[in-house]
This record gives structure tokens, sequence and C-alpha cells, in this order.
């Protein structure tokens, strides 16, 4: 199977290739990015020395090997993804795309051109497009030929909540609060991110305005037909990789903790990829894999139903799910390629 | 000025030492410890070679000096801090006692004995003591004899939530989420706290059952004649140093985030070490100062009112605010000693 | 195959069975721990969640399936190994052992016993025992049935030196300064290795007396007839992972630095794992693979040549060499189970 | 006394006008950074908030104020600062100049010509700058009114050497093996050192080709009349903060460690910042403070003098040490405003 990948050299693309290379199925056939075309992958990441050095990175505008392709993917920023699927679209019609940026995320084209301040090109494309978290959207996705890609922090929110929504045990306000690495900001240069600014250092950002805070609320919406009073409110930790997710909810009071134990084990006691286990995760126990842990609690004193997800932002949150979704679409083993647990450090 | 330390040896005592050295009017009389008496200090933290040498550690249970003292600090596990305590006031009546533990923070030994597991053996005397958080209990102190110095986490949230709390803003369910580094767990010998452990890992702990919680709820009972209905949810990240709090409250419809702005400027514009900032503020913005940087601000989508509130935890947390509240004791100038905030990095 | 593992419970036994459970031959057949017998694996890493959890960590004594193993691998403190071998070899005289202990991997116990400070209680087998370092000792390898699975350090220092000496291209001093993580320091509780300690923080030790010193000197007159005058000069680094070695050399003046390219090529260009590179390489170039990169380049001003090597010190330093070890002495592809390189973060 | 800083905003400048506002004989009079112009310096760095705001940040060319200032301080880069020494010579012909860049370092103008690839655009003037170490060329500085601020390697190894190559004491090749946080490489945008390149990284650069290099051997031969054959090989480690460097000798026959231990003890005794001390030391040893922890210890085996010093490369390699200088130019106390100790973590 041809893969072409567009924006191979940020940490999403470098991640994507890194994996694909071990997959069994895949035959990388073209790679790109706007900045570094005409190097090799290992003069940008020269861990990878020897690796996929065969293939010289073209331009961003590259499109002559895509009526051999059958998959690309988009790592690119939102609002560029766009413009190629549009063109990628009329150059092969039998093309299959995973866009990992967010512009085919929200299917309402209002709420994206205002979270994202800029015009929506391709809105007739959005419904064409099944959000890829396959443990809640499987269905979609089998019978899809493009895949919306889930931002990292609504990966983690939405396999949290999902079961809590779709089964209507929720009342009032839920609050999110996360806890990111900062692998998420990408390989550009920026000083924000130097070593010296992260170290030793915890901050909040965009309470409320973040960009992943619709793609939760939409998608839920068009999930579980319900509408959820939510704030996002993500945090900056000294980390390079994972997700730590804290979610306060409201049960109603119909539903004890026992209930939201049966709900949970009926939504997923049969995938592959999440844990539901009996203790508070940290992100070590997901770093480096497509692994999800879940736990949840409640907080008596304070009425309080606590749910708690890890991910690494790079897998689950972008790279191995990208994979996950790519095996749904050609019908191979959901695993296949990801099913990696190698690294405790 | 004659200083005791029992307790010298942790993290919390080792930088009591680092700044009291420095004070003008402090002689460090004696330091204890009951695991390395007989060492000097140096021998245990070689960066202050040459620095406090001419005093050798004594045992713990050393009271022989008590005659000659002005103060003592306990920087002691809870639980043992009382029975000091007892044997200190019996010893000396006049000399004066600030306590870093837990021991008399609580007013209510019932609260105590309940979170803390144990039992009080001073009850009579947990009255004597003031809460030694001057930014709102400044008169207190001035006016006791001994201190009982707030714990790290409930100096980063009750500064940001006593004047709300007083002025009766707030209703419904308050949940601080707050992130720690990991000095606070000491300088014990524990697994948890490797290096190899820490790097790259989140994770909360004891959701709703710190006993840094009830410290929070009573104390603003205390102070403010109000209660609150509280969650308390701490984080560990991988840092050293600081806190970062992020509280979520339900703003009574009669208020405005401009009265709350106006209200938080009613009562800190005078202090000298809260910075009421017009942005997120990070950990970084305190690490190594006795500063507290505080934020709000009111998201309507979820109609929550976030206060976010940044100390560092061995700083204000803990040993600066411990001489803040000598100075106090002694009619220094309250920022003497402390009044550093010199490294960035 | 039947695998057993003594000693799986620290860093190098967990990274072992990390990569084991991928192995497409082996089936583990019991896991041992003195500390944590009657555990399951998952409750000391709690990533591995649901992975090898129908095994229950034994006593380290029991010896009971040894009679079904094939192979068993000893991630045992040095000194504890030798007893655990003696035991094996007579109860199942069929059984390979890769020892990852320094037990036997110096030929001359007298020199074992002078930098180990401890008796060798089976002298007479360490000749029996083949030191696992493949690029340089495949033949001795294969036919053995007893592996000494080599040191983190005299890994990435041997492979470095082992041409040079084996051509006899040196004279004089050699200065080998290394730099390493603190994963090789385990995960046993120890003030020295807390976050708080190693954050920011790089220091020799043991310089000149370490024991890895004599494995190298020992292991290159054991295999060159080539002794040399060597200092060995170790470093704490505030990583978890990597070591990264530079070493001083002064070439004999019949030999240029084109003469060490050439002779690093021809000895190394088929190596699998081995990279020759023509640049400085970094830990972050092999963190988490089997990959040795190499670089070396001559100083005309100071007259030295300078070889650099990295290693990843659990991976190719211990557990994914000990497997690679695993793979000759039965005969499997080698780089099979340990063929990762997919974490550029 | 009126100070003036060029080159504000990086760390460099950054660190030193934290210490400053402390200092008791300094007023901040201006401050410059072409590309800051127009902010206050807490822009740059909230953590300063209220502190230095009532100055705003000049551009880098103004010299309106220079006729009122005393002293400038130069935190500029190389070949940028000699044109300001020039205009400031000619505007202020009282004023005293620190110039923190590698301009005025060394001597000889061809030396700094070959390893700087810039022309010296000031020659006649490099001998009026006395080189700024002062532990060993204090009556040089004295006597000056400029000042040439040693860089952060060169104060680490030069204090190591200085009383060793004084004596005569060495021969043959000195190498110098040095490990730096990466704090030295400044503020700005850089992709090679965002958190998740530096995080678990080590690694060699420049070995041999430093500017550092010429400073060192240079100096050595202004001081004390002798050459040496020098190898300079910086490494990078994960760490803001902190120089470790480790240097090879050959003592000469007619010495022995206790010579080298008299001579060191004869040379710094009386230095207060200077610790020669028994132990290895670390880096954590100085971080933040303008301390030097000296060791040394001699290599039996291999017939090797090894000195280790360890430095805070923003404090005695860069800031701290330019305040040292001007407490000398003026005639204070030599640790006036730099005598801070305050930190292990």
């Amino acid at each position: 199977m041809n893969i072409g990948i567009y924006g191979a050299t940020g940490y999403g693309g470098m991640q994507l290739i890194s994996l694909l290379k071990k997959h069994p199925h895949v035959n990388l056939l073209f790679l790109t990015s706007n900045r570094y075309s005409g190097k090799k992958f290992s003069e940008l990441y020269s861990k990878f020395a020897g690796e996929v050095d065969d293939l010289l990175i073209d331009e961003l505008s590259s499109y002559n090997l895509i009526g051999d392709t059958d998959l690309v993917f988009l790592a690119l920023p939102h609002g560029v993804s766009m413009h190629h699927v549009k063109k990628l679209k009329s150059l092969n019609p039998n093309l299959k795309i995973i866009d990992l940026s967010g512009d085919f995320r929200i299917q309402n084209p209002d709420i994206y051109e205002k979270w994202y301040g800029s015009d929506h090109v391709l809105k007739e494309s959005i419904a064409e497009f099944a959000y890829g978290l396959p443990e809640i959207n499987r269905e979609r996705i089998i019978n899809s030929k493009y895949v919306a890609n889930p931002g990292c922090f609504p990966t983690s929110m939405l396999l949290a909540l999902y079961p809590l929504i779709e089964e209507d045990m929720i009342e009032g306000k839920i609050i999110s609060d996360s806890k990111t690495g900062v692998s998420g900001a990408g390989r550009k240069e920026n000083q924000n991110f130097l070593f010296t600014e992260i170290q030793d250092n915890t901050y909040a950002y965009n309470t409320g305005v973040h960009r992943h805070s619709p793609e939760v609320v939409e998608t839920l919406k068009d999930l579980t037909g319900n509408e959820i009073q939510f704030l996002f409110s993500p945090h900056i930790v000294p980390s390079s990789r994972g997700i730590f997710t804290t979610i306060y909810l409201n049960l109603k009071k119909s539903f004890t903790i026992a209930d939201v134990d049966r709900i949970f084990h009926q939504y997923y006691d049969k995938e592959y990829f999440i844990k539901l286990i009996d203790f508070i995760p940290s992100t070590k126990d997901v770093n480096r894999s497509n692994n999800v842990f879940i736990h949840y609690r409640f907080d008596d004193n304070s009425n309080t139903l606590i749910v708690y997800s890890a991910i690494d932002n790079l897998m689950k949150g972008a790279s191995s799910q990208a994979i996950q979704n790519m095996n749904i679409l050609f019908g191979f083993e959901e695993q296949l390629g990801i099913d990696f647990n190698l690294y405790y450090l």
C-alpha cells in the first residue's frame, strides 16, 4: 500500500513516519515539507540515519505521485490542510485521506470559522470526514474515505466523557483541567518552549478559549445528540510527552458511581487500547503507547464525579491513532503496527 | 536574636537555614535532627560548605540551649511537632514558636484527628497558635507567641479565595486543581520520587482526601465565618519547585468580574508579596521568591470564575513565609531577609 | 522457547520483559524477585497492565521450573549472580544462561576479586562464559552456552576502542570521559537519585576506580592481546537514559585519520546496529534503540584522536543487547525483537 | 553610581539586572536592546513585575545618558561589543566599561581574528582591557578602567589551571572535558534548544575548535608566560545552569599530589569565592552562587592528575563575576551584592 505524508518534518509527521516504517503493509512513497525540500529525513532527525534515506523530502506542493497513492496523511497546520484536501480530491478520487489538522473535525463550519478565525474553503466536504476516534465512532470510520484525526486534548476528554454523555448521566457544568507536555507545540523555533523556559515551569493557557473546546462539545452533540456546558482548561507542564486530564462532573441523582463503573465497562471492555483501571493513572502509564488509561471516582464531600484519563499526545493523541484509523480504513487488524508498549523510561 | 531549628535537614529546614544565615538579626544557635546528629550541615548539603560549619547538628531530643533561645522553628513531621511544642512550652515559657507542621493549623481538634488519623496531645494549646498567613491574618499573628505556618497548597489556595469568601461573592461548589513540584515530598528515600520515575510524569493523587483540604475549609470558616463546599485536587508535575493552582468558582449573580477585580485590589494592593497581574502567571514567575502571583478571569461560556495563583512551595509555601512570620512576631520589617527575586532560571 | 528471568523487577529486568513480551519465539515461563514475590509485574509497573499479568513473580530462590526452561536471564546484582549460576548449572545442564551482572565478564578472577571486593565462588566456570558483545566477539558467543552480558559503559567504550586496539594504532594513555543518565542506578530507594537531587546536576564519580574500567582493559587484552593504559572517568548527567562517551587517544605516527576511518568501516560496515556517522552523535540519536552511533575526528592542535560513541544504557548497554545475545545463542536473526527505533522523543 | 546595560534582555543581561537591582550602590540608569526597544523589562521577564518597571528599554544605539553614566556593562554578541566600546570611549572618556563579550579577552588580535572569523575594529584598545578573573588577575583589574569579563568555560578552566601552570608543574597535553547547561545558548529562538530537543540529550560539540580554547591558552600565556598544549572539549547536558569541568593533566615527575594540594591552598585559601574541597563537586554545589568548587586527585594507574571545577555559567561564568569586577573597579567590598547562596533546589 502506497502512502504519502504531507508535512513530514514536524514532530507529528516524524512520529508517523517512525511508526509507519515498521508497518507490514506500508510502502512510504513520498514525504513532503515546504521548509526542508530536497533533504533526507535523517538530515532532520539524525536518529533515523539509514532508515528512510532512499526517500527525498519533496516540496509541499508536489502532487506527481498522487495517482499511485492509496492514502495520504496530512500533518499540516489547520487552514493549510483544507487546501490540500481540495486539490487531492480532484487529482485522485480514489485516494483516502487522514487529516491530522483541525480543519475537518468540527461538522458545523460556522463554529469552525468562529474558533479558528478563518474561512473554511471546503464546507461541502466536511460531512465526508468521519471523526477518527475509533472507540466511539468506529462504524462511521469504516464507511468513510476521509478521516479527521482528533486533536490530542479532545482524544483524552472524549473517551472519558462519551459513555457518560451518551447515557445522559451528567447534569450542569463540566470542567476539564488538562495538563500536557510540550511536544504538542511542535519543533518550530519558539522562545516559549526553550528548555530554559520550560524546565520547572507550569502554567495555564487559553482557559475557555482553546480550539479543542468546541471539538469536544460539537463531537459529543453529533454522536450523542446531547449538549454539554463545558469549560476546557489546558495547562503546560515541563514534559515532552503526555496528557493528563482531570474532569469534574455532576452525576445526576439517579446514578451512582457503580452505574458509572458499569457503563464504562460496557462501552470499553472490548477495546484493545483502553484500560479501565482501579487507580489514578499517570502519563508515565501511557507514554510511547497507543493506550488510554481511564479511572473514575466519586467525592462524597463535594458531590463530584471525577474522571481521569491519560494518553500520549503524539501517539493516541495524534500519530498512532492516525495509523489506527488507517488500519480501519483498509481492513487491517486495528492494532497492527501500533501495538508497542516497550518503554517504561 | 537566638534561633533554633528542629528538623534542620529536610528540604524545608534546609531552605530555612539557607535564608536565615543572611538575616541581619538572626543568630543560629542550634540545629537538630535525629537522623544526622553529630554531622555538620554542609556534610548533608555540600553546597553550603564553610557557611554554617561551626554548628554541629544536635539530637532531635536536645533541649539544653532552650533557655537562651528566642525562637524555634519546628520543621518536623505532623504528630512529632506537637510533642516538641509541649516540652518547649514547659522549658521556656517566653520562647516563641513557629511550627511548619500541620499540628496546629486546624483549630478544631476533631477535624485534625479525623484527617490526620492520630490523636492530638495538646488540644488546649491549639487556640494559642495564630494561622500564619500574614496577608489575611496579620493582626492575630502580631498578637501571638505561637504561629502555625500554613501548608504549601493552602497558601496558594487561601490567598486566592479569602477576599471572595470574606465578601460572600461565591456560591456552590469550589474546585481547586493544583499542580506541584516534588520538593514537597522531601529528601527521604522514596522510589516514587526518583528522577527516573518523575521525569515526563504527571498525575493526580489524593483527590478530595488530601489533608490540606480541611486546612482551607476550616481556616476560611475561622477567618470569615463562611463555610464553603470544596474539592481539592492536587497533582504532581515533573518539577522541583512551584505550585500552580487553578480554582473554578461560581460567582453570585449580583457580582461581576469587575467586582472581583475591585475586591482583590482592595485587599491586596498594599501587600508587598502579592502581585495582582493581568495575565495568567506561571510557576517560573515565583520560583525562589516569596511572591504570590494572582490572576482571575471570567468564562462567559461556562459561567465560571477562574482564579489562578502561583507560589514557590518551599518559599512562600514554607520557609520564607515562616521567616515573614518571624519578622512579624519580632517587629522587624516584614520583608527583611526574604526579599529576594534574583533568579529567572 | 521457555524463558525465566531472575531479578525481574529492577529497570534492567523490566526493560528485558517489556521487549521479550513482543519477541516471536519467547514464552515467558517465570519471573523472580525476592522483594516483590507474589505480586504481578503490573503491580510494580502499572504501565504494563494486562500484558504479563498471568505470571506471578516468584521468590528469587525458586527453581521448580528450571527443568522446562531453555534460557534464563540473570538481572541480579554482582556477587548474587554467581551463586545462581552454580545452582542452575547443577539443576539443568542444558540450560543456557545470559548473566547481566559483572560476575563473569572478567576472565581473571584475581582482577575480579580486587575490583569487586568479594570472593568469586565459581572461578572454574568463568572461562565458559563468552563476553557478550556480538560486534567484536560473535564467534565465541555462537559457540557458548553461557554469556556474560557487557556493562553499559564498557559497551560504549569497547565498540569505540576495539578496532583501534586490534590494529595496534594507539600509543600512550587512553582517557575515556563518559556521561550517563541515572537509570543505571536502578529503581532502588536512594536519596542521591531523587528528582530534586538530579535535576540540573552534573558530576564526576569514581574516576579511575569504577569497576567498568578493568572490564574494558581485560576484555581488550583477551580479544586483541594488547594492553592499554587506561583512565575511565564516568559522570552523571540529569537524564534517564543514554551514555555518551568521549575518548581521547594518541594515534601512532604511522597512522592518519584516514586509516582510522578505513579500519572502522572495515570492522563495522556490515554491523546492523552500528552507525558510523560523519557528525558528532548525541544520546538522543540512540535512546530507546539497540543502535550505537560512532564518530571520530583528529585534532591537529593537540595531536589527539577523539572517538565519540553513544548508546542507550538500558538497551544496547543491557537488555536489548542481552536479547541480541539470546538470538545468537539460539540461531535466530540477530535483530529479532530488538529492531525498534520508534521514538525521537 | 549610575549604571547602563547594553543588551539587557538576553539571559546574561537579565541575570545582571536581577542582581544589580539589589546592589546597595547601584542606580540602574538605562537598559538597551535593539529588539525590545520601548518595552518594560518585566514585559520580557514577568517574574520581575513591579521591580524595574520605571525603566523603559531603550534602543541599542541610544547614547543620550552616557554623560551621566559611571559604568556600562556590555552584554552583547562578540563583534557588536567592540563598535559600542569605540563609540562609548569617545562620548565619555571617564566611563568605565565591563564587556561580557569575547571582543577584548584575547590580547593578540590575530588570534582573535582567526578564531572569531571577523576583523577587530579596535585593536589599539585591547591592551587597555584587563582580563576580569579577579582570583588570578586582581591587580590589573584594580588599575584598569576597562574589563573583559571572562567566558563561562574559561572561568571554570583557568581557575583550575592557573596555579599549576604558574608553578610550571605540568607537562604534555592538557585535556579539558567540560559539560554545560543550555542557558549559555541564550534566549534566542533556536530549534536545537527546545525543551523537546534537550531533555535526555547529551552531546559534544566544537571539540578543539571552540572560541573559548584560545581564551584559555592566551590568558595563561599572558599571565604566566607559559604555553600549554591544550584540547578543549565542551559538551551539552540537559540542564539550565552549571558548568562541570574535568581536566586531565600530566604532573611533572618532580611533583606529587601533595604539592598540588599545597599550591592550590597557597593560591586560593584567601579567596572568598573559591572552595577547595576534599570531594568531587557537582554543579548543584554552585548553582545560583558566585562560588567555584575545585577538587583534584591523582590516578596512579594512568599517571594522571585530574582537576574538577564547578561553576554556575550565568553567575561566576558571567553576571555575578561582572559585578565582582565592578566592585573591584569602584573599590567596593568584592562580594557586595553577589554574596548569595540561598538555593539548594
